[in-house]
Formats: C-alpha cells, sequence, structure tokens
C-alpha cells in the first residue's frame, strides 16, 4: 500500500533542542528531506518565540523555502498564530488540541473544551484562507500528568474535528506510551466517529513506536508522523522522547511493499545534516549499521 | 493472551561483550532474571572456550544455580557440547542451523545442510537423554555475507525439525533485518509445515524488532527471545546488535492485556546490575523515562 509519511523533524524535532539551528540550516534540512522524496513537511510553529525560542524564525524559515511540489505544514494555537502563517504562506495549519486538561493548560494555557473551541473557530478561518487544516489530538493514549487519557475524550475530540470541517484528524501519542493493540482498538472506534482520513504520529519512548505505527496502518490510518533521526520531544512533556525516526520506519515499510516515496540514501544524508548540527548521534538506527539488502556489487564479490 | 518470553541474556546477550563477566555475577544475574518471573532462560552456551570466552565458565554458571522454577537452556553445536550440556544438567538444549551456506560455515565451520544432520543426530541423543531440544533456525530473515535468504530453505528445515522430533523450532532474525510483513508471512509459511510451536528471535538493529515481536505473536508464535536490557549480538555476524529488550517487550504485551508472568520492576533490577557489570547503558528504554501508567499515589497529589 502507499503509506504517507509526514515529515515533522523541522517542528517537533527541533523545538525542544537545545542547541539554536540557524534559519539556514533548517532551510538546509527542509531541502535535503525534499529532495529524499518527502511531499509534506511540518517545517515550523507559529507560536510564541519565548515559549519555543528554536522557532521563533518561522517566517524566515517559510520565506527561504521554494519547493511547489511539497506541502508545507506548520503548527498553529491561536488567531495570531493563523495570521502569521498565512502571511507566510504555509499550505496547512496542524491545529493541537490536548485530550488532557492538565496537559493542554500546560501547553496552551487552557483546557481542552476551550483549546477544542478555539480549534474549531481557527479551522472556520484557515479554511475560508485556503489553508488545508489537520487537528491534532495530543496526548491521545496517555499524558504525564493525568496519566491514563479516557479514550471517550479523544472520540469526541474527533468527532468535533469531522464537524469543523477539518481535512484530516491526528492520533499523537506524545510521551509514547501506546502500545498496538491500544492504538489499533483506538483507531477502529476513531473510525466509528468520523470519515476523516486518520493519521498518528508516535514517539519511540518506551520501544514501541513502530510497532504502533504498524497497528495504526493495519487499523486503517493512512499517514503517519516521523522525524529525521528520530529527533525530536515536548518542552512541556517531560521526559518525552524522539519521534519515530524517518528513515527507519520507511526502511521497514519499503522491506514490506509498501510505498512512501522516500529515498533511502538521501534519508540519511539528511540525518547526517542534523547529527552534524546538533552535535550528537540521533536514535534512528539504520546509519549506525550496514545496509540491507546487501548491494549487488557487494555480493557478486 | 498468554506469552512466553524467553530470557537470553546472559547467553545470546552476554556472548559478544568485550568486558569479561565473572562466573558469580553471571549468577546473580540469572536469579534476578528468575524472581522476576523468568521462568525458561538461556543461560550459556557449551561450545568452544576458544571461539566464545565470555561462556567458557557454562559448567561453573550451571553448578551455581539452584532455580527448580526455572527451565535452564544452554546453546549446542556439536556431540561434545551436548555431553557437556548434559554433565551440567541442563533442562534443554538450543540447537542452531544457520539458514545460509556462507553464514553457517563461519557461525559452525560447516554448511547448512551438514549443520541440519548434526542437528537432527543431536536432537535424537538429547531426547533420549530427558532433555528437551528447541531447533533455532539462523539467519531466517537474512544473511549478513549473503543477503536474502530464500523462504524455502527456512521452511525446509522447519520440516526437518519436525522429522527429527524437537519441542519446538525457532526463527531467528540474527541481523536485525526482518520486517514485520516479512514475519507475518515466514510464520504462517512455517505454520503449513510444522505443528511445533513457533518461537521467534529478534534483534533490533534497525528499529524493527519490537514491531517484528507483534507480528510474530499475530501469525502464530506463542514464545519470543528477549534479553535484559537488550544486550547482545552474534560474535560471528558483523554489526549484529542488540536483541529486543525483555522489560520494553514485557511492559507493551501487558499494557495490551497480554500476560507474560514478568514483573517489570524486578526486570528492571536485572538491568541495572548488568549495566553497572559492563559499565554503560543499555539499548532498552523503559529505564531511562518516567514509569507509566503513573503510580496512584502521584496522580493523586
Amino acid at each position: 500500500m502507499v503509506v504517507e509519511i509526514v515529515e515533522v523533524g523541522p517542528r517537533d524535532g527541533l523545538q525542544n533542542e537545545a542547541v539554536v539551528v540557524s534559519t539556514d540550516l533548517k532551510i538546509e534540512f527542509v531541502r535535503l528531506l525534499a529532495a529524499a522524496g518527502a511531499r509534506r513537511i511540518e517545517v515550523t510553529s507559529f507560536v510564541r518565540p519565548d515559549r519555543v525560542p528554536q522557532l521563533a524564525d518561522a517566517e524566515a524559515v517559510l520565506a527561504g523555502l521554494r519547493l511547489p511540489d511539497v506541502t508545507t505544514s506548520a503548527l498553529v494555537l491561536n488567531e495570531h498564530g493563523l495570521r502569521r502563517a498565512h502571511a507566510a504562506g504555509v499550505d496547512e495549519v496542524n491545529l493541537v488540541v490536548v485530550a488532557s486538561d492538565t496537559f493542554s493548560a500546560r501547553n496552551q494555557g487552557t483546557g481542552t473544551a476551550a483549546a477544542m473551541a478555539t480549534a474549531g473557530r481557527l479551522a472556520g478561518q484557515a479554511k475560508d484562507a485556503g489553508i488545508r487544516v489537520t487537528l491534532t489530538i495530543g496526548a491521545a493514549f496517555g499524558c504525564p500528568f493525568e496519566g491514563e487519557v479516557d479514550p471517550g475524550r479523544v472520540l469526541d475530540l474527533a468527532a468535533q474535528a469531522h464537524a469543523v470541517d477539518a481535512d484530516e484528524v491526528c492520533l499523537a501519542d506524545t510521551i509514547g506510551v501506546a502500545t498496538p493493540g491500544r492504538v489499533s482498538t483506538l483507531v477502529h472506534a476513531v473510525r466509528e466517529v468520523t470519515s476523516l482520513p486518520i493519521r498518528c504520529h508516535f514517539h519511540n519512548t518506551r520501544n514501541s513506536g513502530y510497532a504502533n505505527a504498524y497497528a495504526a496502518l493495519a487499523g486503517g490510518a493512512v499517514a503517519l508522523d516521523a522525524s529525521s533521526g528520530g529527533i525530536g520531544g515536548c518542552p512541556f512533556a517531560p521526559r518525552a522522547t524522539g519521534n519515530i525516526a524517518t528513515e527507519d520506519l520507511a526502511w521497514a515499510l519499503h522491506r514490506d511493499g509498501h510505498r512512501t516515496g522516500l529515498d533511502i540514501p538521501a534519508l540519511l544524508r539528511a540525518t547526517a545534516l542534523i547529527e552534524r548540527t546538533l552535535g550528537r548521534r540521533t536514535p534512528a538506527l539504520l546509519a549506525r549499521t550496514d545496509p540491507f539488502p546487501i548491494p549487488k556489487a557487494t555480493t557478486q564479490q
């Protein structure tokens, strides 16, 4: 099957990094990802620079990109952010509503219901402006402050995403506590309340991320977030760690006959850039080992 | 469902470590694993000490264990090893046949067919001696020297495992190149050629190991190998890295309602011992993050 991998390295990947990455390097990173075949990239957030200083250059990053084949996406939490995103020419806004009140308050200063009301308003404004809208339900599988999250709250938000005319709903395991059985159950349940396409977002905090990705696809999700090198985290979730890595996910999917449009050696070049920039290894594993299958030139020797 | 996790940390986990672990520490490691609920543990190999020096103390390790509730297993490759294992009182021998000729020659000095003939002879002798026999098919999903392995070779070996009256057949992804779709296909195909219980053995070399574990269970495998902390490797496979980690696997399975009989905090104590002993962090992730779900005492504050 065709699997759409949404590259979130430039936004979710970088937002929690202590090393401030220059605008030029961010643009180069996005360009390498596009060259590797990424056709939908979350490039930045339009949020308060004092809250997420790494992404304070959102306008400059967008201005530096000339990628007609790529759908650029940006995270937006309020009207001011949406106006900035619109002015910067993003193709898609990623609206986020966190399913638990405590985490929602820490993430965006208000509880879940009020955040959803805001998202609904923003969705209407974005659609009127010709911007694609995706609604991400954060902490859909667990909250770092409240613990388990009632799936009923997630289903309620998914139904509202449908009602406000979003183009897609995303179930985000912000802190890496989802497991394949739970993913399967929740994706199936969400399909009962909405006909919107379902995207899933997994962190590999406890080594369940890739298994969750497969479970999501088996359950009917059509798109998966992943970050180059598996970089990532959340500034407002304690000890949240990296996303699943684009190259490791694509490698497995390709070996199983799925198509992502991504080129693995080109993805590894993007990861190499980000490792040089951050000055450390990323959690992705493909670059640490030998290619497989072994290139023909080697096996024929 | 009930999932049997076979703990392979003391054998597959340690065999490739440069730090030579003392016999006393190995015994303590096995005891901590048993205390965590492990009921089947591959404790050592009876192979040539010059080839695998880490496990040269196989007899002493067995002699130091008094674990009536635990099935002790040991890897054996020839008659001499089987005699040693029998004298040491192991409950089970793990016979290994590598599915590709080149890797088989490097691993045990002979091609696949000859290795299978030896394994058949050893199986008969072990059964006569009242020792349980499991036959592991190595490199079942790919070879570090030849590349792709014809599934027909694996099926042929699985059928022979059945014919020689082994108690179980194990599909081993020795170098971490299996992916969930391939696992599912191969496990289903093996079930067509044998009614033996199927165990699977995955390395997380390219981040596909946990997804493979779930695919194996969905396909009908009833047991999975895993190592405490995800330690491991193979001395004769270049750049092979760790097994899937017992605690990360058990944590996910438990959250999905499966039962393993393992206690996560107790497993983390075994991993802590091995991390202190090896002087480094292991690839397992659970110990690096917060427990989840959050203990009630915390959420009620």
